[in-house]
């Protein structure tokens, strides 16, 4: 943006943007976990539940360096494109993090990670701003007519995911191939949806999602050669632990007696998008819920519509087997009354603590459910 | 309206007015295939797959023709007993067809074309709209109360249409005696209902509904003895095209490759709205959503309320069995994701193209789940 | 509130209020039925059918004075006390009645009556309101923004106490254990949403609901003796009557055609929640709908959050065994349909009566089914 774009610095220079952004988020301090994933890893390869519990702590403050490194690329290349990799890579942990599952065959934990940051991002994260924000103002106005379409966006996303698996459920019939088969039109049609959505929010209609974009701006971008280096380093870092923690989840999850389904929905969700709760609590404290629930809904949408397709796709070249879209029946409901939740209280366009409260209360309600279901046979 | 009546015109007129019709129209050119159809049909009675592409083009046309004979008589009628009119003859071509299913005995086209008709309604139509409107408007605004005051009435007509088949469903139980039993009361309910809604639109809030009224004076209404002579000639017609229809769907789907579920969803639903559907977008295009929300919705509603529960009870005089509401679980689920999605989209009162676009995809993952679903057992 | 307090009265002027109250409110004339009830009880034991009529008939001036009564204790109590007394004790005739279910172990009776108290309130209450004004009034507009809250809170509520079963529902594999472990974590969660729920609506944000506390006051509050009496001899005149009542439920229900699940839905929560009903249809034609409004979805909100689990936790005591939360699936598609609808209709803010003919029609709906339902083996 600036005219005089300033001299590239010296490394020196670099190392100092780093280490004033680790002063300001005590958050990276969590970063030398990462090394010590690596060290247990080789040399207790069967410490299992520490090694989940690591590699979980690990992966907090790589997304948070990931969502930097993103922003500050985006901020260098101009509104649309920046918009676009913003999108795009918003919910990269999360889909580093399916892919080393899907590479492992770990297809139950796929689609509950999926699933789950859906409900995650629609519960967690809204309910949270409002009540972290309800604490702070004693009533909270936003955008009504941009929440709504954020929203209605959700609820479309949301329902073209779950079509398989509701029609499926409710029709006792469908072969195996018949969901296979509609699975992959299916893909096909989201990613479809997904870049028209692109267009839609980066080229014609951008104005109605200017105040998130804006935002982001507030922090300082990182000089771009850091941005992309740490991008790429940073994204190599999220793969590694990722395999630690996909190797790792399944006997530390017995240990811990946490079923797959609590660690993929939970857990996962809520490792894979503390960088976009940092963003959304912020921005509810500073009485700016505009910001709160386009990140919350915007993110959510964008599992359904980009994240979920590419890994059925990828799945037929990485995975052991394609892996289809279906989703066991209490996820399902979840998700629905989940993105349901979600169109209800954004729709007054006025939130109170006791809102948030309650939304937090479906979610706590949904974790408490996974955690006490015994595991599908 | 014209204080001076036009003398009866002679026959000649009539014809002339058709013409000027049909130039402006060049959907009525498929008028051309009407003859077609019997002609096949007494030469190649076999050809079911020639017979069922005739029929469902020769449709078209002929639902044309009906929706503006219907109008051209409410105009003449004043403007209560004509609303009353439009109303009820407005899914006029939907009746016939379903009737024709009807005395055949296959009750799952029947069903299929009802709950095809609400879901193509409140999804392809109003998505349609939306798109189409979109591309011409960067956003469109439309009476928000007007609209929510529908999708309310639609909503409320499609739960209770669907209360014996979730009840059904979830419990596991009842017998088809309680089935027939409670489709039978419900019919008379519904019927009930509809009554007192002609009375709410009609009569006591009639300002509400206006601006669909008024909008369809914008065409030259035809004069008074035509359109009657055409209401009647052209409902024998449909009925005649609709039973050479019936009579070679089974056998033309399987050699298409398509479900009955798919033929009565999305083929008989698409064909019998033709008419309402150019209204719509036409409303679109001139910036008139409240026209094309008014349409997509009340058309949907009359389904609902009308002709689904005067299909139940004809079936008991002219079907070859009585006819009960139970559908199966996947239309279930379909009919409650679309009108929860209009009741949604409608409620910002704004649309922009991507809206419209993601209503499509809704509609299209139906489409595709339809046609990709084995025929049940 | 008035400054000068008036000295004690007599037994005499207490009476007097007991008769003055008689004369203006002739559903107290019912009362006579009351004594009726046992005398009957005593010389006819086995008389179930005519012992189940009276204890119905009994209960609703008993649910009358209950509710002028707890009203003026609240009035002399200040607002926060009173608030918090009147949002407690306000479902006190269903909790009784629900207690007496519980002890006799009939748990289909206590979980049927608690869902139809929920189903009762959010559609016939509402829908009824909206009929009766809407046949006074042209249009009624209410307080959309607080409406909406109260039906997301109603929403939520609903949704936390439907996830066991919809879970269960869902995925069949789980326990007995399972679900009574999840009743129980549910129970404590709901108590405490509760808990912060009288906070937000009697401290925090007080103003929000202040329009329905108002209205109470119209009518003329009872001497706090006369009130403390009444209240604690009423309480024990409810659960004496509801003892005869749970007793003859059986046996009349088989006599009379009508299921126990019918009973519990439809009877004991019309029966239950008749003294709140008259309020809030005498709100509707005074064209005061958010005081309607606010009746029907609070005591439907207040059911699921505080007398659900309340009959959970007590069940532990004095039930004959534990009880869980999980509802026959019919139950909870009631359910879900009931509190979307509330959400639905009253988002727009505006209500015409035709809407209340609608939701009613939900009601009738319901109610026709689970009557012509045959009882579950």
């Amino acid at each position: 943006m600036s005219i005089v774009e300033p001299a590239p610095r010296p490394r020196g220079g670099h190392i100092a943007a780093l280490l004033s952004e680790l002063r300001r988020n005590p958050l990276l301090w969590l970063l030398a976990l990462v090394p010590a994933v690596f060290v247990v890893e080789s040399l207790e390869p069967d410490a299992h539940t520490l090694l989940f519990g690591l590699s979980v702590l690990a992966i907090v403050p790589l997304a948070t360096l990931l969502s930097h490194a993103t922003e500050s690329v985006a901020a260098k290349t101009g509104d649309t494109v920046g918009g676009l990799l913003n999108a795009t890579l918003g919910n990269l942990t999360e889909l580093v993090i399916a892919l080393a599952a899907l590479r492992s065959g770990q297809y139950m934990l796929v689609k509950a990670s999926i699933a789950g940051a859906i409900v995650t991002n629609a519960l967690f994260m809204l309910g949270a701003s409002f009540l972290l924000g309800g604490l702070k103002y004693h009533l909270q106005d936003f955008n009504r007519i941009s929440a709504r379409l954020q929203a209605s966006l959700l609820f479309l996303a949301t329902i073209a995911l779950l079509i398989p698996s509701a029609v499926r459920q409710a029709d006792t019939g469908p072969s195996a191939e018949f969901t296979q088969q509609l699975s992959l039109g299916l893909s096909g049609l989201l990613i479809v949806a997904y870049a028209l959505g692109m267009v839609f929010s980066l080229i014609t209609h951008r104005e109605l999602f200017a105040p998130a974009e804006h935002a982001t701006h507030e922090e300082v971008p990182w000089p771009i050669g850091l941005a992309l280096a740490t991008l790429a380093g940073v994204t190599v870092l999220v793969a590694l632990v990722s395999e630690v923690f996909v190797e790792s989840v399944q006997q530390a999850a017995a240990a811990l007696g946490m079923t797959p389904a609590f660690v993929g929905f939970i857990v996962v969700a809520l490792v894979g998008g503390a960088a976009e709760m940092a963003s959304a609590f912020s921005g509810a404290r500073k009485n700016r819920l505009d910001l709160s629930v386009g990140i919350a809904l915007g993110s959510a949408s964008q599992i359904a519509l980009f994240v979920a397709p590419v890994l059925v796709l990828l799945s037929y070249v990485i995975g052991p087997a394609p892996m289809d879209l279906r989703l066991w029946p209490g996820a399902v409901v979840m998700m629905l009354i989940a993105t349901l939740t979600a169109s209800l209280v954004t729709n007054s366009g006025r939130s109170a603590w006791f809102v948030g409260v309650l939304v937090l209360m479906v979610y706590l309600i949904f974790a408490m459910t996974l955690y006490l279901l015994p595991p599908a046979g």
